[in-house]
Order: C-alpha cells, then sequence, then structure tokens
C-alpha cells in the first residue's frame, strides 16, 4: 500500500477517535512532517480532515472521487481483481485502457476506472454514456483458462457479484437480465462488456467493463434513453458513495471469478437463476436479422441460455438481443 | 499499382519478346529516364533484367525474395485479401504486427510477410521456427461477421486454401490434419494461427497466420524437429520461387473467404472432408489434461471435429492436439 492508502485507511480504522501524527509517524515509518504533507495533499482531493491538538486528525467526511489509494485501502486485500488498482480522470474507455496494458503483459487483476469515458462502450458496438462523476466506469484484466466459449460463465458471474455488491450497498433487490445487464423494473442501471483475445481454444486474455449509473438525477439521463436507463440514485432516492460501492463489487467479483477458476460454476449458475427475469419466461432472441422466439429455460454449463424455440427444440444462445415478453 | 510493380508486370507480360524503355515510358507515364533508374533498384533487389537496343528490357531471372509491388503484380486484382501487401525484412511474428494494424483500424485484406520471424508463434504458445528466406511466414487481417465459434470456419478455409495452392504449384497431394496443419507422410509442412479479437458473440478482427516450410533443405531443420518437420523442397526434390506460392495462397484464400463471407461454408468443408486425414480414423484429441478417444467422423457448420467417443455418445471438438491411431 501506498502512504496515502495507509494514511486514508488507518483514518478509518480510529473512526472519530482520531490518531495523532505521531502515532501515523511510527506506524508508516516517515516524518510527521512528510505526514503532514500527505494529509494537506488529501485535503486539497477533497477528503476532510480536522486536526485536533487532542484526538489528532480525524476523517470528517469522504468526497464522492475515485482515488487509486483509497481504492485499494478500502478493498483490503483479494485474491487476483484490485491488486492493482489505477484511475483515469478520462479515457476513450476503460477497456481499452486494460487492453494495452494487457498488450504489456500486465498480470490479471488489474482494475483501471474512469471518472469519464469520452467513448464508453455498450455491447454489439453501441455507445455507453459515462458522465463525469455519475457512475462507475472500470475494466477489469483475467487471464482465464477457458476456451473462448466458456467465456460467457464470466460475464455470469460478473453480473451475480454486481447484483450483490448492489443489493449489500442499497438494500434493492435487482433484476438481472440475460446475459449481461441489470435493471430495476425494465430499466438499465448497470451493463457487462466482455471482450477476449483468443486463439480457437484459448482465451489469452479477457477484459470485463463494468458500467453502472450510480448517482444521475432521473432527470440527467438524455431523453431518448429515459425510458430506457435508471440510476441507483433515482432508485434509492439518496446519492452513494462511489468508492463504497466499487469496493463492494470488486470484493464479490474477486470471489466470483474464484468460483469460476476453481471449476465451481455451477453455483454461481444457481445463484444467477434465482436472480435472472428472463429464465421461466417467454422470450423473444434477436441475433442480427435472425428471430428466436421461445421459453427461457436456463443456463448450461457455459452460461449458455437454453431457449426451448416454438418448434420444441433446445436452442443454445450466447449472444444476440433478448426481449421478454409479457 | 506502384511503379515497380507496373515495370514488373510489363517485363512478364512481355516475356522474352522484351518492352522498351519507351513503351514503359508511356504506359507508365514517366520519363525513360525514370524507368532506367527503377530498373536499376529492382536490379539491386536482384531481378535479372537484360537491356537490349533491339528486344528492349527483358526479365531473365528473378530473385528468390519477397518485394511487396512484386508480390502485388503477381497478384492481380482479388475481392479482399492482399489488395495491401506490406514485406518486412524480419519482425517477433506477423501476427503481432497485423494486430497493430487492426487496432489502427486499416481494412481487412491487409497481408504482412516477413523474411523472418524472431518469435514465430504456433498454436497454444508454441514456437514456430521461422529463418530467413526458407519459408513464407505471413499473417493477413480479417474482419469477418461471425461469432467466435465460427470462425474454426475460417482455419478450415484457409486449409483448404493451402492444400490447393500447394498442389498447384508442386504437383504434391498433401494431408490435412485437423484444424490446421499440412502435413506429407505425417510432417509438418505448414500451419495456420487463427487469432482473433471478440466480444462473446462477434468477432471485432480475426487474423490468419500462415507458416509455409518452403526452401529448407532436410538437414536445416533442427534435430529436435527434423522427424515432424519437412519442406516443401525436400519433398519435391527443387527450390521453389516463394513469391509464386506466396500469391497463388493468396488467390485461394481470397476465394475461400469470400465463400466463407457468402455463406457457402459446406461446400469448403466437402473439399477438406476430402483432403483431411483425420476424417474417419480413430483419434485421441488431448485438450489440456483431458483426453478424449473416439472416431473422428465429421465436420459440423461450424468446422467443428465431430468425434464419436469411446462411450458412444458424439463430441464436438473445437481445439487441442489431435493424434490419429494407427
Amino acid at each position: 500500500m501506498t502512504t496515502d492508502a495507509q494514511i486514508l485507511s488507518a483514518l478509518r480504522a480510529a473512526e472519530n477517535s482520531g490518531v495523532s501524527g505521531a502515532e501515523l509517524s511510527l506506524k508508516l515509518g516517515i516524518s510527521r512532517a512528510a505526514i503532514w504533507a500527505r494529509i494537506e495533499e488529501l485535503r486539497k482531493l477533497g477528503y476532510e480532515i480536522e486536526a485536533s491538538p487532542h484526538l489528532g486528525y480525524r476523517l470528517t467526511n469522504d468526497p464522492d472521487v475515485l482515488h487509486a489509494d483509497d481504492l485499494v485501502a478500502r478493498l483490503g486485500k483479494t485474491q487476483i481483481i484490485g491488486r492493482d488498482i489505477r484511475v483515469f480522470q478520462e479515457t476513450t474507455s476503460t477497456n481499452d485502457v486494460v487492453e494495452k496494458l494487457a498488450r504489456d503483459g500486465v498480470k490479471e487483476g488489474v482494475v483501471v476506472f474512469a471518472e469519464s469515458q469520452t467513448r464508453g462502450r455498450g455491447r454489439l458496438g453501441r455507445k455507453w454514456i459515462s458522465p463525469a462523476g455519475k457512475g462507475l466506469w472500470f475494466s477489469i484484466l483475467l487471464r482465464p483458462e477457458l476456451r473462448p466459449q466458456e467465456a460467457t460463465q464470466l460475464t455470469v458471474a460478473a453480473a451475480t457479484a454486481l447484483w450483490r455488491a448492489i443489493h449489500a450497498e442499497t438494500g434493492l433487490h435487482a433484476e438481472i437480465k440475460w446475459p449481461n445487464d441489470i435493471l430495476f423494473r425494465g430499466k438499465k442501471v448497470a451493463g457487462i462488456l466482455t471482450e477476449m483475445n483468443a486463439e480457437l481454444d484459448r482465451v489469452k486474455y479477457l477484459i470485463l467493463g463494468v458500467g453502472v449509473d450510480v448517482n444521475q438525477a432521473a432527470n440527467e439521463f438524455p431523453p431518448e434513453v429515459r425510458k430506457l436507463a435508471t440510476s441507483l440514485r433515482a432508485e434509492l432516492g439518496r446519492p452513494l458513495l462511489r468508492a463504497e460501492l466499487a469496493t463492494a463489487i470488486l470484493r464479490e467479483l474477486d470471489r466470483d471469478y474464484a468460483r469460476v477458476c476453481g471449476g465451481h460454476f455451477a453455483e454461481l449458475a444457481d445463484e444467477w437463476e434465482e436472480r435472472c427475469t428472463t429464465i421461466g419466461q417467454p422470450v423473444t432472441i434477436s441475433i442480427g436479422e435472425r428471430q428466436i422466439r421461445g421459453h427461457a429455460e436456463s443456463l448450461d454449463d457455459d452460461g449458455a441460455l437454453l431457449v426451448r424455440t416454438e418448434h420444441g427444440h433446445l436452442e443454445r444462445i450466447i449472444g444476440g438481443d433478448v426481449t421478454v415478453e409479457k
């Protein structure tokens, strides 16, 4: 952990009782003057840190910013995901940044956040609107030992992890729509874009891109998407501290990634099916110009959707647009 | 076409009767002095071009070099593949070069050759030995509208095209081993490495890497691969002009790519099955640590190998190492 991360971690652990410059100096092995300089820098980032002769330093308010050191401090120890976290003020797309890291041989688990994306992407080349400070736009580099057609497992795992983190932080029960959307009453609040680099029979690396609409007010969405999109703030009636939600998601993802790699996808699939509003419903799936109508039955071992078609046979769906018919 | 390509093309069309500087000047719209300067440059590359007052310029001998202009001139008009050809003296791997082009948005069909590769790759991260001037090491950028699991179709198409080009240039009947090897009596002479960048349900771009051992003498192979590898020269008893073979391969590939994109993979699959020594044989397939034994029955619609296992059910194989049991 960096000095900033250690300071924030110590301030949070001390809560209201505060921690003295002398204690911090001892703990971190740097001078009290150096501690003071770092505290000043953190204040500039928006952290409200009070200093009093009796209580020492106290963290009285967190800004809603993404700060790599703070995210690391909040996340604590994970197995793979988030051991290396990087935050950009603005990028084209965090998936692009992670792709560059992947090609440079960076280890799996690195997470790249951006406060805003100028060219955020959704599935099938669609645009993902990513305004500064309003949501979580991040991407994770993974190097799983999977075949390309097993990669859907990770999208399913990510959806399950997102569901759990959102539930833990807000108490809200979202719906999962196969394969990669989190919804409230049919309106999208989060999505996952999985991109991979592969040989025919082996994934070389895979990038999980996650977008969560967190703090937009309902009227901040462009008019054309207002009927299709919502934010956690709009659902909950209050804003959320994004760093807290972000680390909750990473912690859940780290756990689920270990489950997939350990061959325990079936457990995840069960959990996923419970949360999923697609399973058990009549659906129409559009794949390019082709349309398949049928009944969504379950997930298969690779995370594909099994659909019983009108003609009675079971079709294995790995992509396309799913519409639940009401 | 560049000036060099036009000159080589005119010289080849004229054959032994030659073409005068005046004719070339008229045809290309540049001065006779400029023609003469280009001829000098071509001579430096190894092209033997005689100049006589009566016959004009005559191409009397081709060097066995890869020269982008010459490859373009030889190839003539194609639909997609080879409209843009680039030759490097040395690269790490031509797949790496094409991947950079892909990310820069270069159009599909570009072909990158290297006289030698310092880090030529085979499937599953294996090394492909690529000595200078001895073989064809090249990669092609494609942007097909396919799902990742359909990408095997292009490996099958490439194997068929390679088989046909080798047959046309040498008269030899090679064997195809599923999915991507061309063999003579069990020894590998050429291979294909397919790498792709994809979302779960759509290929964004795909790179076909091709390696053909052309002009190595049998004893030029490292001792450890001598039992496993051969070259066209070793099989044929004489060296080949690589540029001629290269353009024959590109022409066939261009035709087969159009067939796959036009939805005519089934035709290709039939041709492939005829040439393939894997179909109809007892096989063992190693996928990581798992082994499947069975009887190779046919290709499915996506180019996967259908294997009837010992236990009687049909398994769909998209990767792994196939060994034909004799």
